[in-house]
């Protein structure tokens, strides 16, 4: 490997994030229960959601707007305005959530600075990504943050032209194999996998990966021995 | 002059958009016209806008989210949930808008284009901004679109550091003094202004702007005497 540029996805890769999301929407079906059951009502958001992907993009704010729109079409129009206001506030609550490190993560970096450029490789809100980062404190080890608008190869192919790199300079490290992986073995890249322990359904494929530049590894660390040999 | 980088803003730079912005703004004002006047409206709504902008940043999505806010505070939460809906639609319209090319900015970009790498910087939604960009057709001509969170000159030196250029290396072209010049011409690098006929209450600024580095021209092709001599 002629590895130049190290990537590192950041929800639930560098700290945790899709708990906070599904926390966010348990209070959504909470606030909702009297319209239809919890898993009636994860449905019809997820739909909303999807619907608007194209639209918003990935982030809380179009998070925001989908559990708002859901609302009114689950209530038919019937939803009180103090049920708007209290989305909107879960909404602030979920863009301003403290930054849990996961493990290894500092360690990992560490000891891979100064030997690679490091970046952040991201989707979703880019004013959010780039306060979460900072207020990681993880800032000082990347050379950037890269928000892209989604991660398929057409989008990591044009981060690629950015960085001035070819593809097989390239190691990205994430949790979503849909996200962080399938896309990077395709433009030739190298990728490994590892798993967080809950995945927004979005981010789910039901394949299993095999391919001679790919892993999966238990923790961050464990990339150690393969990029430091 | 020893530029690397023309980095162009986009919004009523490259194309019009602070129109399609007040259009919305004068329909959320004509829905509310039972609460206040027209510029009571704006007034409060432009307040709930700055309130949110450090949580949402700029951008059509935090727009609308600042929108709902507004009118539901002026209302004092009396406001119908059809009224809310007809502002998510707004929001909707607004982000599908058309583009409309600005006078000489085809011709501009043809004549600099191989001869210096051309980048957009231009702050708002990501996923907006990536989507305004390639609907224009001019996606060919830049290396690539940096989309920023903000435009201070924090933001500019993270700029640099990307792009592994020097400020007096870098020339910016843009309609905001505020966003588009000040910044860039505080870190060292050189700004031209091409004034639009409509600026944002917050781009704009009180004072003149006087620099060896920067110049304001009339019309955007104008740079290329000063670019190409």
């Amino acid at each position: 490997m002629n590895l130049k540029v190290i990537a590192f996805d950041a929800d639930d890769t560098l700290f945790v994030n899709e708990p906070y999301f599904q926390e966010t929407e348990h209070k959504f079906c909470a606030l909702m229960e009297d319209y239809l059951s919890h898993q009636g009502l994860s449905q019809e958001l997820f739909k909303v959601e999807i619907e608007n992907l194209d639209l918003y993009g990935y982030g809380i704010k179009g998070y925001i707007l989908s559990m708002i729109e859901a609302a009114m079409k689950i209530s038919d129009n019937t939803i009180s305005i103090e049920i708007i206001e209290k989305i909107i506030e879960y909404g602030k609550e979920l863009l301003q959530k403290p930054i849990e490190l996961l493990d290894g993560v500092e360690e990992t970096l560490e000891a891979l600075s100064g030997k690679y450029k490091l970046i952040v490789a991201t989707k979703g809100d880019l004013k959010d990504q780039q306060s979460k980062l900072h207020r990681s404190g993880l800032g000082h080890y990347f050379h950037h943050i890269e928000v892209m608008a989604d991660k398929q190869e057409i989008n990591y192919q044009k981060l690629l032209t950015r960085l001035e790199i070819n593809a097989d300079e390239f190691f990205m490290i994430g949790n979503s194999l849909k996200s962080d992986v399938l896309p990077v073995l395709g433009i030739g890249g190298y990728a490994v996998h590892i798993p967080f322990h809950t995945t927004w359904e979005h981010e789910k494929i039901s394949h299993k990966v095999e391919h001679p530049n790919f892993k999966t590894l238990e923790k961050i660390t464990d990339v150690l021995p393969i990029l430091l040999k």
